[in-house]
């Protein structure tokens, strides 16, 4: 998918949500466990409650691959029904040397059809330039996530004042363009949206964080949209496990509604 | 497994040799695509010829993801038939919030079997401290890697002079112990072994980039035996593509066995 068509998109749905799902058997209601295969049952229920609210769904990886090869199979089904006008993000956080990341490349955008993956930037270029050279699918790089652990190393200054996480978005950008490399930018510190957006002002930013982790959505607008709108907000629990029983599907429908308005007023707002 | 017992097997086989499976099927010898599993009869082959020589196997897993769900499969068969006093390394780099390294936690220790699992850094404690739970099993935490991207962020100097690698030897020690946690450093710049050396004296390093990369076995040893050895020194493609004819098994099981007599003097010479 082009930048221009993933705008597009959010125009007509008003919407800058991406669903993030990350189904746990001991989490999905009770009646899908007597299905064949209860995740791709759990998924694809949410899929078509949902869709026309969001612009992009992200599966956790981990969370197909904890069930064995079975996992994979069911995550190929999930990819394969997803609309293919919404963006596909495969959550796998990946990187590893240069002729590795490439087959992890090829799982992902080839084996599988996801738009994007995401990837760590700890092993530096030859890790993440693998990931670019396929056309119409995007590197979305970790730069500042929304975890406690974000503290422990992204935050470190170095010797010119600046965190790690912005030389990860300045050294990456020399990598890539706005057209295939989106970075990760938590959105537990509003104004840390801010920074990185004077940083990446043309990139879109994947913000995890919203909600649950206490992060403002309308922060985020304030301080990370840009012109072509320049963000995909996820929601993962507070969507696809808003309710455990038999109307699962449809709260999360509503929920993904519930944040489908909100972001309509602030793309009426801030863009 | 434990590190004594890590520990008695290197005196045993006076080796410390890993032997990194990276299976692609474009570089196999043709006689084996006949295979209904090409990829398992060749890492098969070269476990049964190398395997008197090697303490620790490390599977690359996306030289098995790439295949699809059929992939890990195989990688769950050639995990069985490791010899079960072998050390083993699922090479994933993984790393995620808590809740979902986890879940990968589980995919490596419980649905596969492996003793240890290599973990990227970049998202802090909460993205490895679960990894970190499960008995006799261990992370294997990225610190320097062999690659020349590593020069892109590992040895960024923060305001205290350390560079990144450092930060991450020192902070991620108060997360676990010498007897479950090792990390990569890779043999590239030998002096910068004997650093990290200096910062975990008594972890296990996983030491890439020994041979093809450039790295000197001897330095290696040099800078980085500790008492208990402390160095598994690995070793892929200059065994398991040593020969692309039908004899390729057996000149693995030669190189491997060179590389065990340099290692045999090493430990004599450094232990």
């Amino acid at each position: 998918m082009t930048r221009a068509q993933l705008f597009s998109q959010i125009q007509q749905k008003s919407s800058f949500l991406c669903v993030g799902l990350d189904p746990d058997l001991a989490k999905i209601p009770d009646h899908l466990r007597k299905e064949a295969d209860p995740i791709f049952s759990f998924c694809s229920a949410i899929i078509e409650e949902t869709a026309a609210y969001a612009v992009a769904y992200k599966p956790n990886i981990a969370f197909f691959e904890a069930l064995g090869p079975k996992g994979w199979e069911t995550l190929q089904k999930v990819q394969e029904i997803i609309p293919s006008d919404i963006f596909t993000i495969a959550d796998a956080k990946r990187g590893d040397i240069g002729n590795t990341s490439k087959l992890y490349a090829k799982a992902f955008f080839e084996t599988m059809n996801f738009d994007s993956v995401t990837v760590a930037p700890y092993m530096g270029a030859d890790s993440v330039t693998p990931f670019l050279e396929f056309d119409e699918k995007w590197v979305i790089l970790l730069a500042l996530t929304s975890n406690a652990g974000s503290l422990d190393f992204q935050l470190i200054k170095g010797e010119n004042g600046k965190p790690l996480y912005q030389s990860v978005l300045e050294k990456s950008q020399t990598w890539g363009s706005p057209e295939n490399m989106m970075y990760v930018v938590g959105a537990t510190r509003g104004e840390l949206v801010g920074e990185a957006r004077k940083l990446a002002p043309d990139n879109f930013f994947l913000v995890p964080g919203v909600g649950a982790q206490g992060g403002s959505l309308e922060d985020v607008a304030k301080y990370g949209m840009n012109s072509s709108c320049g963000l995909l907000v996820n929601s993962s629990r507070g969507i696809i496990y808003a309710s455990s029983g038999n109307d699962f599907a449809n709260v999360a429908g509503k929920e993904a509604k519930k944040l489908q308005l909100e972001m309509a007023e602030m793309l009426e707002k801030y863009l």
